[in-house]
């Protein structure tokens, strides 16, 4: 085997995989928009299948000797390749250590779990998930076992969305967080409250799905290649490569401002996976390196941008041309008022920006805590209940509003939603670095949202993979991460707003 | 190798296809129902490989040599498995003939041509599609060369989608159509028309599609297992095995009864794929057997039920439900009347059930004399229009309206279009049948599909491909097939409705 006949055995695979990828992820979306709802099992079968296939082309012996033999040779290699190979490598080894058969139930667990999840959480039913659930999270500690048996297991999950990440970083991050929120909480609550009254009304379905557009337009997004679904969760996905990019959003019949801002938060996921450079599609560097970074631009996009009071003065026109009869008498700060109004509450897609963080630090110190061995499964509702009163000061009346809200469990994401928070304070710092040479105020003033996406392009999603988390961070932001920009950003913003 | 354990390859080796099948299925479906417009070449990468893989799997070494042990050893086979392997065998033995490289590519220049021909269609530009065309009919005349060299390259086509049909016994069906329906045509022709009114207004896609439920669900349609969508063009499609079935429609704002009828027509074709024995899901014998006899139970429901008198007088009220306002002062005799109205027309979908055949005649006539080599497809659309003119006597103003309205030549359909004419004469004599131990007019009154459904079931859905197509028609019918029973059934309905 020679280096050049390698490379080209490499690029097959990638693109073989990449072709699974499209299959399997297109499989679970179908699922979730669009199959009848007795087709679970009928999915499972095919998913099962599909990933023994990928798993075998994934970690089978003609591919295991090609990737070392790639890996030995890599002076030969360009970055490029070289980082392609690393995180082929990396994953290779992760799933050689998994048995086949455990992998491949696994897949069909989440496929059934997902289902099952739908259905508690419609009846408010945890009783029902929770053999699921405990299932999910066995499985993720024994795989921990094999794949990282020094680290502890949540380690191990962590780092699966955020390379690198610990739980004594979190432990540190979330401290820092901590200090700087709840006083601020404390002092918002003591003032009077902001009305929402604005965004309430009855927004048909259609009028809700044709605003969507219009923001998805104003972002920039490319409609040739991204398509809006609607589900019960949303989330974002790409099929076989960055040229199709799917959002889903979910609408709320009484608030158009739910559906407004998932649209938003997962339009800067689309955009971010869009804007991977061509060349690196079909290769394992096409689409967002992690988890934090791709938070950092979804959360950029619906909160730092999206509940700026410059872009609610530009798209306010088109939210009374889509709701015309409902935002009669209401004025654009009338808007951004009720978008950025303050309150401790059960639904974390739907939390304010200030309270955001404490919903994600309730789903850490759980998935810590189980993941230790510390707390049961079946525990977990009344620990959910007593975090959520302590940490936000609310009752959660039943599952449906609490443990049952999130799709990530039920997907095998354990570890997943520390990247919201960590993606969040990314985000504060790029705005900083971004307003060096970006004149952002002016551009969402105009709603020319072009140099915003050039800026992020350019320094962010064209690199794909190509470079590590941290990496990525240190050669955009040229000095260390640390929260302050964050907190500063939102002590800033919420003192103007409450008058604080 | 033994018996039980090549049996056991064989079911692994067929549940792997139908997960295949699975894959691309829904990415064809998808591809027309919600993905957005800039992905087909993301698309066509992605079905490129997995038909590869597809195609390596079928006819690879080691299938080829478990089928020919399962052959040899077909004494201790099951006629199940005996059925399953003669269908494996069948299919393997032409793919096998024709280049891996020119089957993939045939697949990739399909997912294209299907979007060049959307867009064709719009711009009734069939100079855009032309080329692609032309590539599809050259490259069924190669395949014809290289799997059935001593047949005529259209006899291969037409047994792809009815075994054992040739343009003998085509010729011979459509002269005995033709004798029967010229002369009935031209009768009506010097009666006063009906009037379609009731049919006309405008009728928004929301109330269309709630109205489509309502079919499926009179239909006897398991909504848990077959999902409504819209497409250009109708159609129905399985994804993995009988247990998860589409189908779509198109909406017409300003007639509702254009979608009825599809809704209909690919309800049957649903409760057809749906119906197969359980046993048979992810085997070579799940679903329709032929597309003639798959016709036989779409048009069939579409037609023979679904226009007939009792069925108009039972749906009637929920047509006014559906549509209260357009419906003022309508009767269901005035429905029927619409819905039966005979008229030469354009569009084959939309056509009556007398015309109906002359549109598949015109494009019998077009395929043949193309496959022959009698006809160049640039000159389709002029001889398309010709023929129109000639069996249908009118004049086709563009080609959207013409050469460019189905869908089956973008999909590499040739040989598809005679199915519809002899489905439709199967379904009118398996009536008869059913008439013998069913009170099929009584059902109809009542909405009460089950007995008939069942009769389907037991008599062709359940038997999916375990019997061929002329097998199956044998044992329903327990005597010959002959188009009299439809052009009978013809001529006495509609003799009464235009008073001849």
């Amino acid at each position: 085997m020679d280096v050049k006949s390698a490379l080209q055995k490499f690029k097959d695979l990638q693109e073989k995989l990449s072709a699974f990828n499209h299959a399997e992820a297109l499989i679970f979306y179908d699922g979730v928009t669009t199959a009848p709802k007795g087709t679970t099992a009928n999915r499972g079968q095919t998913l099962s299948i599909l990933s023994r296939e990928s798993y075998i082309l994934s970690t089978g012996k003609d591919t295991v000797e090609l990737l070392e033999f790639l890996d030995a040779n890599s002076g030969e290699l360009s970055h490029k390749e070289k980082r392609a190979v690393e995180i082929a490598l990396k994953g290779i080894r992760d799933m050689q250590k998994i048995p086949m058969e455990e992998y491949v139930a696994y897949q069909q667990l989440l496929v059934e779990a997902d289902d099952v999840w739908h259905t508690a959480k419609e009846n408010s039913d945890f009783a029902l998930f929770c053999p699921y659930l405990k299932k999910i999270f066995d499985t993720e500690k024994k795989f921990a076992g094999y794949c990282a048996p020094d680290k502890h297991p949540y380690n191990y999950c962590l780092d699966k969305y955020e390379s690198g990440l610990t739980m004594q970083k979190c432990d540190e991050f979330f401290t820092a967080l901590k200090a700087e929120l709840v006083p601020l909480i404390k002092q918002i609550s003591q003032r009077p409250q902001l009305s929402n009254k604005c965004l309430k009304g009855d927004f048909s379905e259609d009028m809700q799905r044709r605003f969507s557009i219009e923001l998805m337009k104003a972002m920039g997004i490319d409609l040739d290649h991204c398509a809006l679904s609607t589900t019960e969760h949303p989330f974002t996905t790409s099929l076989g490569s960055h040229h199709d990019v799917r959002i889903t959003t979910n609408f709320n019949r009484e608030d158009f401002s739910s559906s407004m801002f998932s649209v938003i938060h997962e339009g800067g996921h689309a955009l971010y996976d869009m804007g991977s450079s061509d060349d690196l599609a079909y290769t394992f560097l096409d689409g967002g390196v992690s988890m934090g970074i791709h938070e950092s631009q979804s959360r950029f996009y619906e909160n730092l941008l999206g509940r700026s009071k410059n872009f609610i003065d530009f798209i306010f026109p088109k939210i009374c041309e889509s709701f015309p009869e409902q935002m009669k008498g209401y004025t654009a700060e009338d808007v951004y008022k009720a978008v950025n109004l303050v309150t401790p509450s059960l639904i974390r897609t739907e939390a304010d920006e200030v309270t955001y963080c404490m919903h994600v630090m309730v789903r850490y110190e759980l998935e810590k805590r189980v993941m230790s061995g510390e707390l049961e499964v079946e525990d977990l509702p009344s620990e959910w209940n007593r975090l959520y009163k302590e940490y936000l000061g609310v009752d959660v009346p039943d599952d449906k509003h609490g443990v049952l809200q999130d799709s990530h469990w039920s997907g095998g994401g354990i570890g997943y939603f520390p990247s919201y928070a960590l993606g969040s304070a990314y985000g504060a710092q790029f705005l900083l670095k971004m307003k060096e040479s970006v004149d952002v105020e002016q551009c969402l003033k105009t709603g020319d949202f072009a140099p915003i996406n050039e800026w992020n392009k350019e320094n962010i999603w064209k690199h794909g993979c190509l470079y590590k988390p941290n990496e990525l961070l240190d050669r955009v932001l040229g000095e260390p991460f640390t929260p302050k920009a964050y907190t500063d950003y939102l002590k800033n913003k919420y003192k103007k707003i409450y008058n604080l």
